[in-house]
């Protein structure tokens, strides 16, 4: 099994990464997965996600591209009713999930970790044209992240807003209204 | 079949249209295909897609994922080594074809056309994670169209630059050179 066969190519993967917590509990959190020359990583600042890889050494990675799961995981942990599995945490909707065993390679500011892939699997394939909506939602996502040191970001999520209403579909644009609701 | 299955859902769809000019040269070109309530329809400004569209009432839609596709598509049409068959044609590296007829409903300037799904097949279905440094091209592409008239797409391309170059793959990376090469 192959990085690529699970939807995890050259570049960086957003996808959605899940840990759990000691008592069990799932946590859920937007991960930009690096991969180049057929090894992965990822870069994590402190995080419930970081606590989670520090303590068990595991990461699973969900290819996923729910606008709403995208929107509501950058703020808060998803509920159970979001997975279709727990053992191994699969995503509703989600197109692969891979097991990593996370080894630390850096321990700066953000941690970096080498991903070594334990287990995995296609849950669907489906065809789906480029949409500019989602793409812009991405981004106001992490525009949303950064409002806090980066007065900029206001304006841009507007301009955004524009491509969102424009070209998206209508989970996109629910999507995008949990954004707006975050930053107000 | 629906136009879901076909990869073309709700919103505005980033497609490649393939129409024939009088001679039978396919001729290639990034098209916007709305979807809303089940039904599709395209805006045309003047161009060899419209002209051809107009004399033959009929346009092939491919859904495809390759950036060097979207990027030569924007400047020029891809000679016929850029396709794995003419009749219908498909593209290299498509997901899936339709073929719509197309009936003018508005003849305004854009040119409006409601597209009747005539035919169509996936070819391919594959796994993949969102990518930021795609998206970034796309925008790029859209910019670079748009850079006679408006001054400010050239410093937009180079902050696009820097998500491609941080996020994409090398085929991306390719893909924003032949922007870069266009625009100069």
């Amino acid at each position: 099994m192959r990085l690529e066969d699970l939807g995890l190519r050259e570049g960086i993967n957003e996808t959605i990464a899940v840990t759990f917590f000691e008592d069990g509990r799932p946590n859920t959190a937007p991960v930009g997965v690096v991969v180049k020359d057929g090894k992965a990583k990822v870069r994590l600042y402190p995080s419930h996600t970081r606590n989670n890889v520090e303590r068990e050494g595991r990461i699973w990675i969900n290819v996923v591209w729910d606008p709403i799961v995208f929107a509501l995981s950058t703020f808060e942990d998803l509920g159970e009713e979001w997975f279709e599995s727990i053992k191994p945490p699969i995503l509703r909707n989600a197109l692969a999930w891979c097991e990593f065993e996370c080894v630390a390679v850096g321990d700066g500011n953000p941690a970096e970790f080498e991903l070594r892939l334990r287990d995995g699997s296609v849950v669907r394939r489906e065809v789906r044209a480029v949409n500019r909506g989602f793409n812009a939602l991405l981004e106001a996502l992490i525009c949303a992240t950064r409002i806090e040191t980066d007065a900029g970001m206001r304006s841009r999520i507007r301009e955004l807003s524009r491509i969102v209403e424009k070209c998206g579909d209508s989970r996109t644009k629910e999507a995008f209204e949990i954004v707006l609701r975050r930053i107000r």
